[in-house]
């Protein structure tokens, strides 16, 4: 339980002394042409090594999982503001930029007047063998990949393989439909399909041809769910890898499941088996 | 099995002649504009009673559930290919357009050589009682209402009631993300919180702080899900209807989850449900 007196609110002005605190205010300012690029280039984070977490919401989703900001972009007006400015400070170094600036760094119609820049991972990061898995085979709507990494934090899947090809997983787009799931989770980018042979894991993948239909079937745990390209599927050498295809039950006939559902369907089916034992 | 006779075709000239055509280049056409509106305003169709399906796989889907296009709209390019020519006389009234005018009657970034028109359904449908339903209580992200629908199609909901507030479900996104599943639905607009105690039937939603997990509870069959607003959720007057309410099991923790994957998980365990017994 917190104390009243921890309550006591440090002065502001005596927080923001402690940190590096500087103001912006042109278009052609260094920094600012990397939010530029980080804003509106799905791909400008693998060059620049910063990615762009715009919004309070992925900026407090970081926060909440330990995550470390770099630098806290905020809007002039808003860091008058003392909520806004009370967010900003859990950076170690914040930039004030002048307010006109503000939509030209934004992905969004309604652009956020506060925003912390974190360092892109390493390259290649190595990939886990032996825990659940969410394997992305070249998938290429951000919105459904971002949507996938939501469902899989949520439904207990701890890594994430991005196979080459696959839509930049810290993009604006992708970490927008994510909701702060990148946070939670093991992300591997760049995957290649001989990577998939040193996970340890059997590999599964639906298919409307499979024999056996997903609610029947005894699903191994923990495993590697693979989902492929939204309009050719998973691809034959990645097939080739999975230890089990299902098809998901179609009551309603030949339709077809968008990718995003197709896998929350998975993903809820090996967690309701893993919960009913 | 087809006999080789009946593959012979029909010279293209003759079954053009059987047809109604004619050719639109002007930008002020009466059509052109009404396409206009329709590539481009959500709602157009209701004030113009027509609804534009862009492209050949919507096309297709209607025709494949035995809908009747009122006039298939061709580029000019296209209607000299055989196959798009084809597929353009599925419908008694032809209107081939300059190729130049396709772009303004687009939604699509790479606009299509052909789509339909089809009158749209009447301002108020009745809804149908006991049979399996999906509410969308103000959904409004177009991207996600389409896949809600997809997935209703496909795991035996005969009915979707989009409340009064829910993004139109005949918009050129829906339809685009619907992908055909529009054709295979009852589809309701502008249902009325009361309206929903016609419906004879449970109202099921999910709701974080639910005590009995989606996968515990026997689902009542058939039933309505009711899925809510992106932000706000199942709006109170609803929800008071709900007969049951769960909570989707969540191993990976708090996350929450994009509506649409919540729409899956839940039209999926009542599919399974109903299929083991």
């Amino acid at each position: 339980m917190t104390q009243p007196s921890d309550l006591t609110p440090t002065p502001v002005s005596a927080i923001a002394a402690a940190h590096k605190v500087r103001e912006v205010s042109s278009h052609s300012h260094a920094l600012v042409k990397d939010l530029r690029r980080l804003a509106h280039e799905a791909g400008a984070y693998r060059k620049l090594g910063r990615i762009w977490l715009e919004g309070d919401h992925l900026a407090r989703a970081l926060l909440a999982r330990g995550g470390r900001p770099q630098i806290c972009v905020v809007g002039a007006s808003a860091w008058l503001q003392p909520n806004w400015r009370e967010l900003a400070l859990a950076a170690p170094e914040v930039v004030v930029i002048a307010d006109n600036l503000l939509p030209e760094i934004s992905s969004l119609e309604s652009p956020a007047p506060l925003g912390f820049l974190i360092a892109a991972p390493a390259a290649r990061v190595p990939t886990q063998s032996g825990v659940n898995t969410l394997v992305l085979d070249r998938l290429q709507d951000p919105g459904n990949v971002g949507t996938l990494l939501r469902s899989a934090a949520a439904l207990g899947v701890k890594q994430v393989l991005a196979m080459k090809g696959t839509a930049a997983l810290w993009s604006p787009k992708v970490l927008r439909a994510g909701m702060g799931a990148h946070f939670a989770l093991h992300l591997v980018e760049g995957v290649e399909v001989n990577e998939l042979d040193t996970l340890d894991l059997p590999l599964l993948a639906t298919s409307s041809h499979a024999e056996q239909s997903l609610h029947e079937v005894r699903l191994p745990q923990p495993c590697a769910w693979v989902l492929g390209h939204e309009g050719q599927g998973v691809a034959e050498a990645v097939m080739r890898r999975c230890a089990l295809t299902v098809r998901i039950p179609q009551p309603g006939g030949e339709e077809s499941l968008n990718v995003a559902a197709a896998a929350a369907i998975c993903l809820y089916e090996s967690a309701r088996q893993a919960l009913t034992g």
